[in-house]
């Protein structure tokens, strides 16, 4: 089934995810929602896959909540008002109306087993900003806008949004970002630490194709699979020895699969052909994600 | 009951808090942990306050624990030695001498409803430093001085800094910090992040009400509200899937409450007026504060 | 027993641990872990230090693990394959050849009562690297070289790193390092927010002996002891009440133990002569490392 909202494009192995309603600056629907989930969760089982670079078609990122659109958070019943102990199980159907439409692709890139990367051409607004706050790196063009606006009109960020951000920019700055509600030019994104770098508008694809290569390219794809869960969960944890677990695993698993083949490239001298797949990752990897 | 240890002052819907001992260059007292904690409850059934500024009179913020007042922390009961798991029910009466007075104030500055800025006119050493530390921004003078002076005096690093002080500055500054045990001036304050800006010292009262606000002028005092909450407390998760669970209430609550005269007036490209309190905050916020 | 693969020297209260295999350029093994374990372990019941250095012997800090030596993590048996739920005793002898032996080095080091610094005297690669991310700082010589290369390999980085890199350098550089994987000279380390400071190879020791003076010269070394662990665990809860508890518990213990002679020093402009000793913490902190 091809998708509506958005297009797939595979360059040498990175799959580029294109938000793909120009006219609508590329405005967040549940349909491209749902597009952008499906996408996250099947790049995980697609070995040809290396990374995701995320961009918009046109002149915008993604100019937020399309405001117009069916079923948009706004359209919410009111008469149907959860709780918090609803909220236990995230898979009850009867959920589906509630659960934040941004979280369920935030989750997903969180959950995902390739490096992704914004390149973010325009105006990211809203869910346009945040969904890029779950991603691995933000290349801003010269044109970027980004902001969390969601202060201006009465609501809350989302998308998890506030799980992510002051990972990247530390609690003060996440603060103030947060109240403030501004939408900020290229060069106060960078200022603010959001932004891994900025280039100019024609560089930016190629710049984010290029890092995709840097972390990718003669890497073993189950190695980067796990280490990108690693970061993520296993800083997370109270202790490090939480981490410490995980690293046992990780560590045992790649020692007798792709590690067999870096070291003896390494001693060799010659390039690694790792035979890995992030399809079919160890099975405390499956273990892990329940927890 | 007006305080004895603190002055109020509202300022067009802003309340200023003035530590107001001058004589002892605003030394913190039991007196004082009772009324400045007693602020931030109280400040958060009171509609008519958007956000809250800590100052202090004279020509120091606060001084630290004062070391001559009755009942003060080097006053403890040493017959009276509490374990860990004495520390489970932090409502059990029979602890109130062995709870850190700092940290019964900055548990409710994390709580507030209200976003809270940090005015540092002068001095601000032990307490006086830490309590800042669970406030959204600190705005410092030229003639400011900061100190995490514990480990000087054979103590401890309290009001729950060390929770707070990684957020800020990361790791590596906040062991340095603690390990030194120095005095900074308002140039190192800043440089190590601990100062979201410096002032001129007749400046610093007009910016910290400027940034309060850009925080909250026009912005529903709701979404503020949980915003706040959702940034200190979602970050702190394990997994960005406890962030979405209260992302999703969140934002079905405001998108049925403010979100819709937000997302009217964005339309209509007027200024909203929202009617949401914060003192009327979503059932579900009683249950998260609970968990 | 003499230790093999790393040497002791106590300068003025400082035990410098100087990781001894040159002609290896320092390559890390089961041995090397072994001793470093046991140094970190040893260390907290030995009164007369006060602090720990780690450098490395000759041109290299720590060239990584010693692929050729025996019982290495690449030599793991492939028949016994652990899953997550195998993990959860640590102590459980059947994981001894299971377990990460660099973690086993950096959970040592994260519970150790007494400040560490790294020393980076030339290049610190794989676990050379990952070792001082555990550390409380990383001074580095303009000869130092910085690598988390785990992925250039096929494995992934161990020793606990993804739960000490992100809180040194926040979360988007983390993920930049471990996915690229490169070899960074002390000027990107330093630039990497890697370093707290870059040094002449001739100065490093000094300055690094320096460093350890600061923190600990005339401070008590049972407050040290808990402001270390304060900020290491306190801050990686869910919520700053945590914090309160055992902020409440240290602040008890100390303000009746060394901090009455640090309140009197303080007082009588005096240099306080603290007589805590870190072998003897108070009772809680054995219930609070049980947790």
């Amino acid at each position: 089934m091809e998708p509506s909202t958005i297009r797939h494009e595979v360059i040498d192995g990175v799959l580029v995810v294109t938000l793909n309603r120009p006219d609508q600056l590329n405005a967040f629907t549940p349909t491209m929602a749902d597009e952008l989930e499906r996408t996250f969760v099947q790049v995980n089982d697609d070995d040809s896959i290396r990374a995701v670079v995320v961009t918009g078609e046109g002149r915008a990122f993604c100019a937020g909540m399309d405001l117009s659109s069916e079923g948009n958070v706004f359209g919410l019943d009111e008469s149907k008002s959860p709780t918090l102990a609803d909220m236990d199980d995230l898979d009850d159907p009867e959920l589906s109306r509630v659960r934040d439409t941004g979280g369920r692709v935030t989750l997903a890139i969180h959950d995902c087993r390739k490096p992704v990367i914004a390149a973010i051409n325009g105006a990211a607004v809203g869910i346009g900003a945040t969904m890029t706050l779950a991603m691995d790196a933000r290349l801003v063009s010269t044109k970027a806008r980004f902001g969390l606006v969601f202060g201006r009109l009465g609501i809350v960020p989302e998308a998890a949004s506030t799980w992510f951000l002051p990972r990247i920019v530390g609690m003060p700055r996440a603060l103030d970002l947060a109240y403030r509600a501004d939408i900020l030019d290229s060069a106060a994104t960078a200022e603010m630490g959001l932004a891994n770098s900025v280039h100019e508008p024609d560089e930016l694809m190629q710049e984010a194709l290029r890092l995709a290569d840097a972390w990718t390219k003669g890497k073993s794809p189950v190695a980067t699979a796990l280490t990108r869960q690693m970061m993520r969960r296993n800083s997370a944890y109270d202790h490090p020895r939480e981490a410490h677990r995980i690293d046992s695993l990780a560590m045992f698993h790649t020692s007798i699969g792709d590690g067999k083949e870096g070291v003896a490239a390494f001693t060799e001298k010659r390039d690694a052909e790792f035979q890995g797949r992030a399809s079919q990752l160890p099975t405390f990897y499956d273990e892990w994600m329940q927890r």
